[in-house]
């Protein structure tokens, strides 16, 4: 099955943590592959390590958060990296959860492209396969199992807070 | 600050169950209660067990899920546990974040009042408050601090597909 998690409210990326947690909790064998992301200080990079989680975690991005309106060089050969490691990790049959977080970010800004997206769901695969981020495309909402819009009702950020260490990393 | 994750689309549990990877990435100290929900073999219940993590969960439910048009004084009693609970874990001060799992669920239901989950915001407290479940009350969604509603779009269950060990549980 292949599931999306999209919209512009908080709890996309924690929801597919969760799965992870119950997942793990049944045994199963996760990945959970970044997009856009490089830093081993977000929480959940530090629960997993903190506590010797069996569990297979690459992230691809750079130091700097992407521009969407002047993305680098290096933030599409990163991107594709990110879906290289999801095609290997879809064909290893080694997992039965794979995450592809901010998949869909990284096509809306045009990182990688809508092609190679939809390709991922020609795999013949046993594998949940779960893709976050924003704006995902039509198709891709078309082409899911499951599709779930996080949307904002209401949020602390727009009464000025800050993101904090611990909630939102 | 209190979260509120409801709606019909799958990850409102799952989003506050990531929140709690995360917080404890960062040393924060977590309390996960659980209303109608009575099973230690959900996949979050043994990954944190089966790992030794350190967070403190209660759950109040019986063997047998709530009938909404007859529930039982039994639901009645282990939900108002549930929030006796609740009450302690504000006022206690031991924790930085509190999940109070379904509690939206168990206000509709009438095994709470409203009046009483209303209350949970009078506590001064720096807490992390977060509540589950579908149909959060108006009140609520005006008094909380961030609201996601998480919309189902699209759903495997409609398709036939039955809850799956790992996944839904």
């Amino acid at each position: 099955m292949i599931h999306i998690y999209t919209g512009n409210g908080k709890g996309k990326t924690t929801s597919a943590l969760g799965l992870i947690v119950r997942a793990l909790g049944h045994k199963k064998r996760v990945c959970l592959i970044q997009f856009m992301k490089k830093d081993d200080q977000y929480g959940e990079i530090l629960f997993f390590k903190n506590n010797s989680i069996s569990i297979d975690i690459f992230q691809y991005g750079t130091d700097n958060f992407v521009d969407p309106t002047n993305p680098q060089e290096i933030d599409k050969q990163q991107a594709n990296l990110a879906y290289i490691k999801a095609i290997e990790s879809i064909e290893s049959n080694q997992y039965d959860l794979i995450v592809l977080d901010e998949i869909n970010v990284a096509v809306k800004w045009e990182l990688i492209t809508i092609e190679m997206q939809k390709k991922l769901f020609d795999f013949v695969t046993d594998a949940e396969i779960v893709m976050t981020g924003r704006c995902a495309d039509i198709d891709m909402i078309n082409m899911a199992d499951l599709v779930t819009e996080m949307k904002e009702i209401k949020h602390y950020f727009n009464a000025g807070q800050d993101a904090r260490k611990g909630i939102e990393y």
